[in-house]
């Protein structure tokens, strides 16, 4: 038992599953050119109250590294968090797909861009020997579980805007944000001028689904290309459809982070009742960061209930949309 | 019904699907530390009959261009055969993904390279102002159905040995190559001197499943970082690699390839006895290629039966796992 | 006596040496900040008769790759003469200057792309899997010495301006094409709607100075920060620039050339006359394919006279700035 | 007069202009194909005593960019110096050369990287989701003018060594490190384990002139196609070589820089017996950071003797080959 380690333990949710069974059968079309992937743009545009166009991706890392090179050329940089996934996690992943634009690490507390670190970053722009900022992006729910408030979103954006940058977002645990702050989703994306989201599915249910959501529909036509000379169009797109659409449709997507962020809130506030067991920057998402004692560890680990353990001495525990109340209860006696 | 349109209109083979199926229940280590992930390398190994490693990709063409990319740098050419799929079909993915080398299409006659004017390319080797040969691929089958015989293999790949090329084989057919020379997937592939193979799977049942397989094991290190940064490593890898085990279980993927080859060669058979039918260079594959008359094709397009139809007034017809022999005999009525 | 292998073999002309000498004395402040380089873009703006912004840039190679690489993203093709020097004399340059735009190989007679073969290559416009052809490059003079007539020129542009394609003439022998045709360089550059110009200046008289012309003033930002980025922005940029100006200061840049197609033209006309000896397509420019006896060539290699020898059984011979009258007539003499 | 303000606002050192002046009589054959450049590897390798590799360069930006691409592939990471010229002045060419490898900035105090913050970054060897470390690069002299002591330097590549890293030296003032430290060349690069040498000469008396010397012959061959496709490869290249054997003919390269040096020395000792006058991290090459009061800016500035002046409030004062002892007397006596 492995199921606090990551939400990416899970499997498919089975409304998903069934609905890639439905699509088993017969033929179809490929490369999108079949009825689920037709109506894609349609559904997201109704689900972000605005017209989008939607690019179907197979992971997290291709989705963010795509969207920023559609912002980027190579003498270009993007500001991202320090210590996010985008950065520390994709192995340089953005820098190839843009062919060698710059990621400039931004600092921050609590896992976020701190708006002012960012406007000094903004000093390169029209010095011909720096690499020129492009390009902003945000992790909503950011790598250590917290979200970023509807008006900190837009103090990084308007800081972009006013110098031209365009504006990412990572939204690998989108739904978990949404969840969250009980916000609308295009409160924290194009109402908040967000211009690219990568919205994951991967994580909250499906089997390897990412939509690369275009609130600037203008990248639509480059876009395309760059999804197939990426290795990212799928001959049997049908498959990759049918799990968006079924992760969207009657607000999987949200129930399955309600869920998710449910079964860690109950974590968190058990948690913080016993003795000598601490949290670090708690926030409304499905993820902790929680010191145990060193006999808790090793009973977490004798159960197979541990999550990742870092130097730190935090262990992360991960809850998904596959998480039971049991494994929570099972959780909790270990370490009480 | 569009069923001879090409293979990847299929959909999932049941007992992939199966496969699929029992992975999605509890837990299980995301990006490749699960149980199936583990065994691949066995696997595969046993399949050839030598040991090998495999990375499991998510698309053809990412699965080509990151092979190539290992045998490359960007100072390097690909020599390629002129009206293949990578050099045509792949949006310039492998000069991409190698950051800038040069693609070089090589002709020759029935699809095939001719070891000849592979040889004339060679020439390039030490000029300082040419791009550098660096590697061969070949498809396998080809894009137009027809086989490299393995002497035909022997031929290509002793030119890249004497002149120190790596040999890649896109085998987005390969199966189908295999069933159509009866001989072991050995005798086409390191036993040819074949470096790495795009072991194609989704076309011949899977939903999105290649195996870049390595009989080069010296570019593993690489290759698993490059995997990552392409965005081709799959957190849920589970699915992927149930996939590909329950592709190679039981010879599922050789059964597969018989079929389709067996309808096609029935639809061929049956083709060339119709008057003024015409089919050309036609091939122990899946895939015919056939002039019509302007009656038979508007019959086929009626009836929802036509394959692809190219500027030349041929029709390309692929068959697959999944053509049945009423689709066949629907089609033969059709034109008869 | 290697003055006929190529025009590059010459050394630096006298005027342009002096003005170089000019501005080694006292300090000037470093890239481009300095009096000389402030006054290129309406130097160069009155050679042409438009305004112009102009990057100076240390090879050919560079100049051409960079403006194409303006033109072009990685999913982009460029289409390019199959025997031009951008194509196979660059070791993929472009490619990598790019981060993959694929190089796309045109034909055409007489070393020139031919309109129709151009135009053929606009049908992968709008299919998702083909590289999205964006540019145009030409060679003026090109490879073998032939010259684009206006009209042959304007067939081109208006290809590619109907196709949304943008157009580049590498103009490596620029100087010698303009003398050949007695014509403006504005009539076979932006009157002929060509969006970029590499001006050579080296082979012609310079020690190492080449100008990328923009006659399409909207790449001026870009082409900036990507000068630095490939390393072409020179800290001592007053001694480029010294060259550039004295390379067009009172029509040095035509007069160089008027001599060197001169003496080209003076060894046609006699080795036309010589019995035995065949010329091929020869165009008023300064260089010649020549096909001699084998005596000839013996003697033509004992005198350190010979040009280069293709497998052919051509010799190219390619007069400059700097072959005098002596060695012109010293040649004849050796054939005679 | 602006000479304080950089050392690459001189010009070049008259030997060196007469040896450029006697190669620009008759013809050369082109791209190295000449006497000089023959010689350049035997006369580095005299220099350095080892058998060295050279490759002439034209811009420091290149050579950098280009060695570290040899030791990277797109995967990779380099480890550099937060603040840095190769981090922060070249517009992410390493990046682009390289075609994405990460550059991960390391701190440390008085401009040079600490081993142990290059010990921590060496975390991330073998973390499938990082980029991988291939190289560290340290700046010799550093970008503020200090100077690594060998015991520094062997600290700081025997962490490279031990975890498989390449070793480079971006020597854009390498002669001012070797007349500050007063040792031979080869103890603070082959003998301190360094790899590939970036050797600056154009800010201490060259035109454009940058030798990338490969201690680790190895990449040689690579090199010469590398240095071809991203366009540093000089047809007449007999002046950029003459330029390299000028400059360390008779040691002028290292008494060019004593004299630099010394000025800078005697500029240091006068201001900061000068009341009020503040020096930062001063060390033994030619470069100061000073902090004056307002009125001697403004004194400076009105005598075109100011240096580049920083937020914080330093002048960056540079001296050259150039630098006269009347020009340091004029500045010490206007701000006395």
């Amino acid at each position: 038992m492995v199921g606090f380690v990551s939400d990416n333990v899970s499997g498919i949710h089975p409304a998903i599953y069934d609905a890639m069974s439905r699509e088993n059968s017969g033929y179809r079309m490929p490369y999108g050119d079949d009825d689920l992937s037709r109506v894609l743009d349609d559904r997201f545009s109704e689900l972000f109250g605005a017209e989008v166009a939607v690019l179907p991706c197979l992971t997290g890392t291709a989705t963010n590294s795509l969207s920023l090179a559609l912002m980027t050329r190579p003498y270009n940089s993007v500001c991202v968090y320090a210590d996010s996934h985008v950065y520390l996690d994709e192995c340089a992943a953005p820098e190839f797909f843009s062919g060698g634009a710059r990621q400039v690490p931004i600092g921050g507390p609590e896992g976020k861009i701190d708006p002012a670190e960012l406007l000094k970053a903004m000093a390169a722009i029209g010095q011909p020997q720096s690499a020129q900022p492009a390009a902003v992006t945000v992790s909503q729910a950011t790598e250590i579980g917290t979200l970023y408030r509807i008006p900190e979103l837009h103090a990084i954006t308007t800081v972009a805007r006013n110098h031209g940058l365009k504006t990412h977002m990572d939204g690998a645990r989108f739904a978990n944000a949404v969840a969250g702050l009980d916000c609308h989703p295009s409160e924290i994306t194009w109402k908040a001028n967000i211009d690219i989201l990568s919205f994951g599915a991967t994580k909250n249910g499906c089997l390897a689904a990412e939509a690369l959501v275009l609130f600037d529909t203008s990248y639509i036509e480059e876009a395309r290309y760059r999804l197939k000379q990426c290795g990212q169009r799928l001959s049997k797109q049908r498959f990759l459809s049918a799990q968006l659409l079924a992760y969207i449709d009657n607000g999987l997507w949200l129930s399955n982070a309600q869920h998710a962020n449910r079964q860690a809130a109950t974590l968190a506030a058990k948690l913080t009742a016993i003795d000598g067991v601490e949290l670090l920057h708690t926030d409304k998402s499905n993820m902790l960061f929680v010191k145990f004692s060193m006999a808790q560890i090793a009973a977490l680990q004798a159960a197979e209930l541990a999550g990742y353990l870092y130097d730190s001495g935090y262990m992360r525990l991960v809850c998904s949309w596959a998480t039971t109340d049991e494994e929570v209860s099972k959780f909790l006696a270990t370490v009480s």
